[in-house]
C-alpha cells in the first residue's frame, strides 16, 4: 500500500498535512458549513430552552463489526446519551486519536459510517479534532464524541424519580450489541448471525413523549446491559424493580449464545435500546407509541417499580421464584463500546 | 503497590468499579452537582445568545511536564479555542481513556489539575466518560474534551475578517510549550529551566473586547505554532501578514534551545497565548489592556496585514531581510498536546 494511503504521524502536526486529512476524510464525509474554514470552535445559533451535553469516548474491539463500526457507534451513543435526558439531540463534536500506519480508506470508512448515523439520528457533526499516537501506542482509532441537545419543557426525567407501582418499559431485544461483538472478536460462528442493535433511539424517545407518557426516568441500556441501567435508576428513586423474566424479550440465538459463554443476557450491553419507567395509568399508552415505531416493534412492559426492599432489582424468573440482581462488578466483556 | 491503586480493566465495564473509579477520581476532583447521580447528560439552563461548542483530544507525552499535565493542558486547550471564538467558556466535558495498570495515584493528580484549571478559566466539568483499555493498548491515558461556551452579542471574529492595515497583536513569549515538551521528553538540560506556557486566556480575551478594540480574528497559536495560526488567517482573508521577527518575544533560553535543536519558534506551539488581530485605530488600546494583565504584560504588535502578495505569510527579519513563512508541513515535534 503507498505511504500516503496510511495515517501518518505527521498528520497530527497541525500542519498541511493535517488540513489535507481533515478535509479529505472529516468535512468530505460531514459536509457541515460549521466545519469550514477550520475554526477553533463552531459558532451556533441560540438554542432555546435547557441545554443537555454528554460526552463518550469510544475504544470498541473490533472497529468494525455485524450491524456497525466505531463510527455509527459513537454517534448513537452520543445521541442516545441526550435523548434519555429527554433532550432534542442537535449537534456533536468528534475527536479521533488514531494509531500511525491506520489506513485512510478505513478512516473514510468510519467517517461515512458516523455521517449516515448523523443523518439517521437528524444531528450536525460542527467541530472536531485529530490526534496522530506511534505505532503501538493505540489499537487503530479511538473516538470521543460530545453532544448537545434541547431539553423540551416540561420534560423532567431523573433517575430518582420514579415511584412505587411505575411500570418499565423496554424498547426490544436486549444482549445484542455485546454478543455480536464477542461473536467477531473470538470468531465464534452462532447457527444465526447477531448483529450490534447500534441505531439511534431518538424517534423513541419522541415518540414517547407525544403519547403523553408521563415519563419518570429513561436509560440505554449500554455498558452493564439492562442491569445496570435498572439498578442505578432504583438505587437513586430508593424503590425496589421487580423484573419479570419472561416478559424481557432475547432472541433465542443470543440467549443461546449467552449460555454459552456463561454470560448473563441481563448484564451485556445494547447499543439501540430504551429503557424508560413511566406511570402506571399512562403505561399502555407508552407501549403501544413504543411499538408503532421500527425499532421499537418488540417493546414491551418488563417490569414494575415497588416500595424498596432488602435490594433494589429483583428479577421474577420463568419458574416462578425469584433472583436478586446485583450491580454488575467489573468487566464481563472489556471494550464493548 | 497493591493491586486496587492501578487501574483494571475491569473499571471500565460500566459496574459498580466504573462507579466508584468515577466517585474516588472524577467526582472527588470536580464537585459539580451535574455529575451527582451518574446522569446519561448533563442539564443545563437555558444560555443566552450564540453558543460556541468545540473539542480536542489531548495525546501529550509525557504526562507530567513542566507547567502543567495533561489535566491541566485539556482544559486550558478547550477554554482557550473556545475564547478566541469569541465566547464565555462555561461548561467542559472530560472522556478519558485509560490503560490497564495506570496508577490511581497519577490519574488523581491529573483530575486535581483539570479541576484547578478549570476554577481558573471559570468554568465547570459537568458531564464525563471512562474507559480502559488493555496494558499496551494505549500509553497511559488519553483525554478528551468539548467545550460549550456563549459568544456574546456584538463579538464577530472569524479567520476572514481581516483587513489589509489591520495590525496583529501577540500576548507574550512564544514557543515554550513546545520546548519545555521536547526538553522533558529527550531529557535536555536547559541553563534556564523552560516550562511550558499552559493556561487559560480568557482573562486576555475579555480585556481585550473591554478595551473596545474592535477584533478581526483571534488564535491561540498550538499546534503548528504562531505560523500556522497567521498562515490560516491571512490565507482565510485573502492578505498577507508580515510578521517582525525583532518585534516577537521569544525567551533567551528557548530561542538557543530552538538553534541547537533545528527547530522554528515561529512553528512550535504555545498552550497560554493569543494572536489577535485588531483594527489599526483600536490597536493601541489593545495592546495596553493585554499588557495590564499578568498573562499578557509581555503582550506586543508583532505584524500587521496588507494588500495580498504573492504568499499569505512573510517574516521581516531582524537583518532587514524578508522570509517567506510557509503553513507547516507535517509534525516538527509529534504528541505536543
Amino acid at each position: 500500500m503507498p505511504e500516503l494511503e496510511q495515517v501518518l504521524l505527521a498528520h497530527g502536526g497541525g500542519g498541511l498535512l493535517t488540513r489535507r486529512l481533515i478535509e479529505d476524510v472529516w468535512l468530505a464525509a460531514f459536509r457541515d458549513p460549521a466545519l469550514e474554514g477550520f475554526p477553533d470552535s463552531a459558532v451556533l445559533e441560540p438554542l432555546p430552552g435547557r441545554l443537555a451535553f454528554t460526552t463518550d469516548a469510544f475504544v470498541v474491539k473490533p472497529l468494525f463489526f455485524r450491524g456497525g463500526d466505531i463510527g455509527r457507534l459513537a454517534v448513537c451513543g452520543t445521541v442516545n446519551d441526550l435523548a434519555v435526558a429527554g433532550a432534542r439531540p442537535l449537534f456533536l463534536s468528534l475527536a479521533a486519536v488514531i494509531e500511525e500506519g491506520f489506513r485512510l480508506e478505513d478512516l473514510r470508512r468510519v467517517a461515512s459510517s458516523a455521517a449516515s448515523a448523523a443523518r439517521e439520528a437528524g444531528v450536525r457533526i460542527v467541530t472536531g479534532d485529530t490526534k496522530v499516537v506511534e505505532r503501538g501506542a493505540a489499537e487503530g482509532l479511538y473516538l470521543a464524541t460530545a453532544g448537545l441537545g434541547v431539553v423540551p419543557e416540561g420534560r423532567d426525567v431523573r433517575p430518582s424519580a420514579v415511584r412505587p407501582g411505575d411500570v418499565v418499559l423496554l424498547s426490544g431485544r436486549i444482549a445484542e450489541h455485546g454478543v455480536a461483538l464477542l461473536a467477531e472478536r473470538e470468531g465464534i460462528a452462532f447457527s444465526t448471525e447477531v448483529r450490534s442493535d447500534c441505531a439511534p433511539i431518538t424517534e423513541l424517545v419522541e415518540r414517547l413523549f407525544a403519547s403523553g407518557a408521563e415519563v419518570r426516568s429513561m436509560r440505554d441500556p449500554t455498558r452493564g446491559g439492562l442491569a445496570a441501567a435498572l439498578y442505578e435508576i432504583a438505587e437513586a428513586s430508593g424503590v425496589t424493580v421487580v423484573l419479570q423474566e419472561e416478559a424481557i424479550p432475547v432472541a433465542p440465538t443470543v440467549r443461546g449464545a449467552c449460555e454459552m459463554l456463561g454470560l448473563d443476557p441481563l448484564t451485556v450491553a445494547n447499543e439501540g435500546k430504551l429503557v424508560a419507567v413511566v406511570s402506571p395509568e399512562t403505561a399502555p399508552r407508552a407501549v403501544e407509541a413504543l411499538q408503532a415505531t421500527e425499532l421499537g416493534r418488540e417493546a414491551a412492559i418488563v417490569g414494575r417499580a415497588f416500595e424498596r426492599r432488602e435490594r433494589p432489582l429483583v428479577l421474577r424468573t420463568r419458574i416462578g421464584g425469584e433472583r436478586i440482581v446485583e450491580m454488575p462488578y467489573g468487566e464481563q466483556l472489556p471494550r464493548i463500546c
